[in-house]
């Protein structure tokens, strides 16, 4: 089968949105007016972002889980996006689930498959996505303020629980199994959270790299310092008592685990209850974890609070896609 | 060196274009009121489109040049692009260049570099690039009308002529294969022509698989065939004639190459004199290779016309990234 014929069969909709979709050159999209537009690129190689034999239905989903939930990040509406894939061999039978796990995450989002390229090459998926927010309005890394409360969505840690399961590093009961592993592999990208939290959220990023990492980029960015409760971060996730009771690091996984897909934000106290409603409009549970300090040096400080009180070591780096 | 410090030190640049370029969750643009966005995506693999030893200046010039050859062939003014990069590592010594290279093409286009990202993985790099164009003047591929010219600018055929002499199968003199694999390894995309083209050319494609190939994607999406004048596409060769003596099937190169990134378009005879003024003022030479016909079959038809006027058997089939 050609290259020409498998895009055809398997990644061709219909675009009504957009005024050019999948087949010329380019695909052309109408912004609203005076819309701005939000676009994010997320790649995914084989033997680092998943294993080589994942199932393509959940690998489709993940793929493009991850990209949407860094609109969800920015408060942007998902309106297209194009997909470039590198594939050892033309398979029918792992792109057709491929491609539905995709479009059912797509379909569910009205986010509308444009355009993209496919070639010969060792398994990458590279996804670029495009949403709209209005002037003003998106959620920036920027954005905190000291006296902030700091707020993440979901659960965290379930991910790397999933990962180190299926390393056999640990066993988990057949369910708290499969919760974790649906966690790791069909992320939920909190794209109505995000949305709902415009206005609201001083600032947001997704928790893509583990926690700690991605709420230092708001630090960063924010020039700020933030203080953490430990216990409190490791209460949102499921089967930490197995986890303990394995010898695991349950607080490492929820603090730095990494491929969480949650937001972590941080909010003005005066704003809690708006931020509770925004988690009840978008259906999504909320935990405030800390707040946001005044810098007292010249960099950054993230202090951690564990359950007595006591300020933690910060041995929980970030996971890094090249020191790790 | 980790990720970020990577991306800090050699791709972050000043967006001042943009509303939000690189390190946030999202960039952010505004396009201009009424525009309409133009975008595409490509993925270059290492050993696939390029050797793995190539120069890394001349690589980050091509892979966004092929990019920006899709915008030109829709007429689209380039704005800014994404870079996603899977790297085996982090190499200062390979990274510094291959940004020098792409930005500078990218400065030479005023397109800004506003996200992306980068992992570990076989070398991999895909761009999505994003263009504007008044709403309905793109050029798209399904506006070829029977009675149509056919015309390709540049030259056709020298990438591949490149490509066999790098593989050692033909001798080139020391000119002729420095000419040869500049245009294999940096070449030029046809921006300025695609903008002069709009309200002129009734279809355009890039030439990026061969011209056949190609050309067969504006007929498919016209539902039109077409006559091809072959010694006239060979004429726009160099180096036709050492190729020739080294035994090579020169008119395959040429016809079905690939790797050209120059633009085939149709026009009506009639705006002959408007094509010659927008080749003149896009200083870039077109050449007029044949014409569009009505469909005869159910099919569209591609007729090869040889220098002595015989109709030439079609064995030129285009490189397909599966089936060759």
């Amino acid at each position: 089968m050609g290259e020409f014929e498998l895009i055809r069969q398997f990644f061709t909709r219909p675009t009504p949105r957009a005024v050019l979709g999948v087949g010329d050159d380019c695909a052309l999209l109408q912004p609203a007016p005076g819309m701005q537009l939000a676009i994010s690129s997320d790649m995914l190689v084989s033997g680092r972002h998943f294993f080589a034999d994942a199932d393509p239905y959940a690998l489709g989903h993940k793929a493009l889980a991850v990209n949407l939930s860094d609109l969800a990040a920015c408060g942007a509406k998902p309106l297209a996006f194009t997909l470039a894939l590198a594939l050892p061999q033309a398979d029918p039978a792992w792109l057709e689930p491929f491609a539905k796990g995709m479009l059912a995450l797509a379909d569910a989002h009205g986010c509308e498959l444009i355009g993209g390229d496919t070639t010969q090459g060792p398994l990458n998926i590279c996804i670029t996505v495009f949403g709209e927010v209005p002037p003003g309005r998106a959620l920036l890394r920027s954005g905190a303020q000291a006296g902030d409360d700091i707020y993440v969505s979901g659960t965290l840690g379930d991910a790397r629980l999933a990962l180190q399961a299926s390393l056999q590093k640990l066993n988990l009961a057949e369910d708290a199994m499969s919760a974790a592993c649906l966690r790791m592999d069909m992320p939920t990208a909190r794209v109505e959270l995000g949305m709902a939290l415009r206005g609201i959220a001083t600032a947001a990023a997704d928790v893509s790299d583990g926690l700690l990492g991605d709420l230092g980029h708001i630090l960063e960015r924010s020039d700020v310092s933030a203080t953490i409760y430990t216990e409190v971060v490791q209460g949102t996730m499921h089967n930490a008592a197995e986890a303990r009771a394995c010898g695991q690091d349950v607080l490492a996984f929820a603090l730095a685990g990494g491929d969480d897909y949650e937001l972590v934000f941080t909010a003005a106290p005066a704003n809690r209850a708006a931020v509770a409603a925004a988690s009840e409009s978008s259906n999504t549970i909320v935990t405030r974890i800390g707040h946001i300090d005044a810098n007292t040096a010249r960099k950054p400080c993230l202090r951690l609070i564990g359950a007595d009180g006591t300020l933690l070591p910060d041995r929980y780096a970030s996971f890094d896609h090249f020191s790790t």
